[in-house]
């Protein structure tokens, strides 16, 4: 199993650092268009963040990051309105802890530079960092790529939900990028994405993404998941997360913890793929994890069209929580945790 | 508990036999368009069924015996071509036994008038026959309806798969009947709906149905049902059936073994609502239900838009089989079967 650098690096970047504003994909108008945003104030980022025009948990944080880059752009040294950038980041989404991971490792830098510093010296010093947390996203991934795919034994199928890729995150991605690595090491047999509605983010973008490096994958319906693991036709569930409680419960994106249930019940493994920063050692387990409810519309819209008629009620939690027992394996870029979770976790930060 | 009989024929009708040809709601347009077509030739009914024009099991078994009554008023007693419209029919959807039992109904009564009766009779018992079977779908779900809603605990919560309803019937539904039913008996506290992905029959056909009847639901994606069951917001899964085999194994909607496996580990009731002729005794097990597998198109497009990128693959299966392990109760309009279910249904015939 050779891993050559071509293959690695030459994964799609969702967003990049221009000098004095954050280039962004708007990820609401894939498949059918690839539209850069210009986001050139905090305001923009957050909305941007809000809207979903980028989304996936490290990637919000990134970006929060290069918010807090604009706010010190914009305000110098004035920790008011600097703490109040940070407020309007950490708002603009509820459940990924990373983004308050992001924002946490700015407002340190901030802090400690104070308010007497050098503003120059300030701006200079918050755009090395918010380039770091981005460049060591990267570098996470592919560590994480190499460890998670390591797990996968060859001739596997294996089935993603959401995206995980190089659009939720720095790039390469987390999950997807187990997915990818095991794919250029031929230990994947198929791969299967789950559409995951309602944003249809496997579909829009898993798809667009795998597409755009020549990874071949089949499209189901989120429905037809356990019907696939009936025939015996996938060995591993790989999943990112946007929250880990210490003992290893894991919120992701809806749908995540029907497909633990359904691979426990078919013998199929399930591994949850997120850098460190991911874990949110506050929560002793996954029972105080926000769960964000977006608009009914999400689910009663479809696209262009109306799913269901005028007057109709959903729920569209954007996200559950899978129990740590039903999880064999989380793929951090510090190591491979196993069971007892709590354990594992505990000696990580240790 | 009372039974008003307002409460119970005041619903919706998808077809009716107008003389000389079968007028019936084009489902695909709906929740947007109320359209009816005019069916008048054995063709155009099979085509009908085939695009999913009309759809559900009992209603495609009862679309199919008009359709047989319209090859009589054009071929009368030419038993070739009516051993071809037969074939027709068949053909246009695989999986519903319900399709080919109304066709063997009508074919019986063919042969037993055979081809030297008077071509009036044959027309007049042909129509009497398809009426009949009509009537009795809607008097079976009437049924139906009693018998699973006294399984209901009072102030339950339920969740239900697809559409089961007056759409996909003669009329009031399997599973939904069962719902409506006891949504009348007040023993209903929330009712839950899948989207049901690909073709949103949850969305388009079961929250249409509901608000005609003034019965609040809630939408749900498919994928959140199992985040629904974690937070013991139902008690009873209900869906309907497209084949049964003698065994109790279930296929339906791709998505209902997803359901039945997540019901199971969560301690959630799961009922299967369907007419006698669901049940194929020429199967010991659901192994031998084929198993449609519809254009990809179905899931890479999503009403009116791509949800995926042009070159994308998708896996359309239509249903899925339920082990009858995971099946609590099968409610006919014979009764209730309870677990041995090679028994029980054995004696249902016997």
């Amino acid at each position: 199993m050779t891993n050559t650098a071509t293959e690695n690096t030459d994964f799609f970047r969702p967003m990049s650092w221009c000098g004095d504003y954050l280039r962004l994909l708007d990820q609401r108008l894939l498949p059918q268009e690839t539209t850069w945003l210009t986001l050139d104030s905090v305001e923009s980022v957050a909305e941007a963040i809000r809207v979903m025009a980028v989304r996936g948990a490290p990637a919000i944080g990134i970006a929060a990051a290069y918010g807090m880059l604009l706010a010190v752009i914009r305000y110098g040294h004035d920790l008011e309105a600097l703490e109040q950038a940070r407020q309007l980041l950490s708002q603009a989404r509820p459940t990924a802890v990373n983004l308050n991971w992001a924002l946490s490792e700015i407002w340190t830098l901030i802090e400690s530079l104070g308010e007497e510093g050098n503003m120059e010296v300030m701006e200079e010093r918050v755009r090395e960092r918010a380039l770091a947390i981005h460049e060591e996203d990267i570098q996470s991934n592919l560590r994480m790529g190499r460890l998670g795919a390591d797990l996968i034994e060859s001739g596997s199928g294996v089935l993603t939900h959401c995206n995980t890729g190089s659009l939720a995150t720095g790039g390469f991605g987390t999950a997807l990028g187990v997915i990818r690595q095991a794919f250029f090491d031929k230990r994947i047999e198929a791969i299967f994405a789950d559409e995951t509605r309602p944003w249809l983010q496997g579909a829009r973008l898993t798809a667009w993404e795998l597409r755009h490096d020549d990874i071949p994958a089949t499209l189901i319906c989120d429905s037809a998941a356990a019907a696939l693991m009936q025939r015996g036709a996938i060995r591993w569930v790989i999943v990112g997360a946007d929250r880990i409680a210490s003992n290893g419960d894991t919120a992701n994106k809806i749908g995540t913890y029907s497909l633990a249930v359904l691979a426990r019940y078919h013998g199929v493994r399930f591994m949850v793929v997120a850098p460190s920063s991911t874990i949110d050692r506050t929560l002793s387990d996954g029972s105080g994890i926000p769960i964000e409810e977006r608009p009914e519309q999400e689910v009663l819209r479809c696209l262009k069209g109306d799913a269901a008629p005028i007057g109709t009620h959903a729920w569209n939690p954007v996200f559950d929580v899978t129990p740590s027992d039903l999880i064999d394996a989380i793929v951090t870029e510090k190591g491979v945790l196993m069971k007892p979770f709590d354990s594992s976790i505990s000696q990580l930060f240790s």
